[in-house]
């Protein structure tokens, strides 16, 4: 846990080793929460969705959550009927554990897809950990740690803010989308407060939040059968949200945005982080579609990785972006040196921009458009050889 | 040029070396027709649009086409005013050369961008290659070569029909989208046709032509600044497409078809050919749809190049694609195998299956709905670690 991050009131965790994971480590965190919460969540738009998501949809938005049930090393995705009553099951029985109804515990998994869960071990693993939930750091680091796959490290952000004279705290885990090993992409995060909040406050907050920060992020654009996001208010620690909605509504996108940060930065086999910002648009939306365009095009994530400040590469991919707009609108900043102004490439010195991309992990490009105010900071990574290595066999 | 292939009548070709390339390969190839054509045109969507198909833009469609310039080595793309000066200048010089109006002359460039064309050297080419127009195969050949960029061969296919008494030649050359390289993917292809037809006649022909080919293949995704496709009909044959414009409009289909998998199949950095065939949408459009998310997969595309059968990435593209189902409407083959049957994935053996993609260059999938009858076969390559290496460093 970081130096900055507190515990919120009310909540204890716990990370086990429940053997999902063949190489036996952690692969099962609980979460509960000593009194009921206010819950809602946001979950992939994949068609192809996995059972816990299902459960979960049914659940919320909802005013008594308990506990949450996460597992890694299997998704639970594509399995039917009996996945659905694994999912179930895995709620059933954090509910017994700490005496709830089952429909007050929510599951989320992330794993390999299309294969059962080895519920028994799971449902015992349930029933062992939950006899060792506390309220610590270091239970909370074992959870944190639990639902990592492909992972090289936990991710957590959190805030302490002032609500009128009570403190509130908002606390962030998540794993990665680092969609490469053997997973299917999975992106989890979730956002505990002991600050009280209606279903309705955290609706809109939670959907604000997740627009600029996990939907802001692409390693390759390819949506998991899990994403899961959840914000939970407990209101444990006395504070309301209607009492200083701005300032809550402030630290939980700043926790999402850590979050989502940390998910690109450890993405497996990318060796940049690019911050794409896209200013001067008719609208956010039309500069998010820009920058996704980008983050998105094997071309300029390939000449990223060699360090080439290729400005056509993305130029081009955000004339493709379904945007309207003319050559002359646009200008490029990358690294603070203009390549491309309004329609055309300037005089820059190839050589000395790419020298001054390999000296730095982190790439700053920028996009300005003279069209409007809408804008978008996108965060991605480049396209290395390792990436395609690490993805191409896995399952044989 | 290929044994089933005849030159249409009343067209003359040349390829040249004008300059432009550094290798000195050969970089401009000009057809004249010795008549007026009726010609139209298909165009990059890319808002950021080459001089070129701005000219070719304004003058479309015409019943007055007398030649085609066309340069490789350079796009003339994002070049501003100067770049429009230039694209009509090849254009007034062909006009002269064969002394006709400079509107009745068409422009294509492909290569790199942001870079002022050699105009100089390009109008003296023009008037030096146009003394050699001829109708032989030998010149046809040399002008297929000469639009070439990062392609390993040249790509050509032709069909001869019967209308009525008459025969009808049908012949398509084009350049690929390997989109590695020092080029910016463009893609172009030239279809001309000794038949008579009017424009009102062409354009449908074209849009479907093109809907079931060159818009059903995707190398990654990224459309280029100078995409084109020309149809142009002389006449010259005495066959009139309007006694067998099913035919006709066939043939233009397969002719389009053979050029586009063409194009796939010499994708650089490319091992396997995949034919995604998808079938059972609910529209034509929508299987499209499907097809393209999966051609547009990094992770589906990896796992290809590592002989991997791995339904997961398929099935759950498919899930992103924005086209409304369920699972269970869902059942997946590759290479004739059922891997994924309704929901869920089948018992087969991973080692076999990669063991059969092992063994060979192309891949067949087919993702099967129970929703409808709208289809779609699509064609694609696989992700290799040579596509990025490829595209990692250009421009430095």
């Amino acid at each position: 846990m970081g130096l900055n991050v507190k515990l919120p009131l009310g909540y204890s965790f716990v990370g086990h080793t429940a053997g999902i994971k063949e190489s036996g480590k952690p692969d099962l965190a609980l979460v509960a929460s000593d009194r009921s919460a206010a819950c809602v969540g946001m979950f992939t738009t994949n068609r192809v969705c996995a059972a816990p998501v299902q459960i979960c949809r049914q659940r919320l938005p909802s005013t008594s959550v308990r506990g949450l049930v996460i597992n890694s090393g299997n998704a639970n995705a594509c399995t039917g009927d009996r996945g659905l009553r694994d999912a179930e099951a895995m709620t059933a029985a954090l509910a017994k554990a700490i005496s709830c109804e089952t429909h007050a515990v929510l599951v989320a998994s992330t794993g390999v897809i299309g294969r059962p869960l080895a519920i028994d071990a799971i449902v015992a693993g349930i029933h062992s950990a939950a006899g060792h939930l506390g309220s610590t750091a270091n239970a909370f680091d074992a959870a944190t740690n639990a639902i990592l796959t492909t992972d090289t490290r936990a991710k957590v952000a959190g805030r302490e803010i002032r609500i009128g004279k009570q403190s509130a705290r908002i606390l962030g885990f998540a794993k990665g989308a680092a969609m490469i090993g053997p997973n299917m992409a999975t992106m989890l995060a979730f956002v505990l407060t002991d600050a009280a909040a209606t279903v309705g406050e955290l609706q809109p907050i939670l959907k604000r939040a997740v627009d600029r920060s996990f939907h802001c992020i692409g390693v390759e654009g390819h949506t998991s059968t899990n994403d899961t996001v959840l914000l939970v208010a407990n209101g444990a620690s006395g504070s309301i949200v209607s009492d200083g909605l701005a300032q809550f509504e402030e630290a939980v996108e700043q926790v999402c945005i850590e979050l989502a940060r940390a998910i690109v930065a450890d993405a497996e086999g990318a060796s940049k982080f690019i911050a794409l910002k896209v200013t001067g648009c008719r609208s956010d939306a039309d500069a998010r579609q820009i920058a996704k365009a980008i983050a998105e095009s094997a071309l300029a994530k390939a000449a990223f990785f060699g360090n080439d400040p290729n400005w056509g590469r993305i130029c081009s991919a955000a004339g493709y972006a379904g945007v309207a707009f003319d050559e002359k609108d646009m200008s490029l900043k990358v690294n603070g040196t203009v390549l491309y102004e309004r329609g055309q490439p300037t005089a820059f010195d190839p050589k000395r921009e790419s020298d001054r991309m390999k000296a730095n992990r982190e790439v700053d490009v920028e996009l300005t458009f003279s069209l409007g105010t809408g804008h978008c900071t996108f965060w991605t990574c480049d396209l290395t050889t390792d990436y395609v290595r690490l993805n191409a066999d896995y399952t044989t």
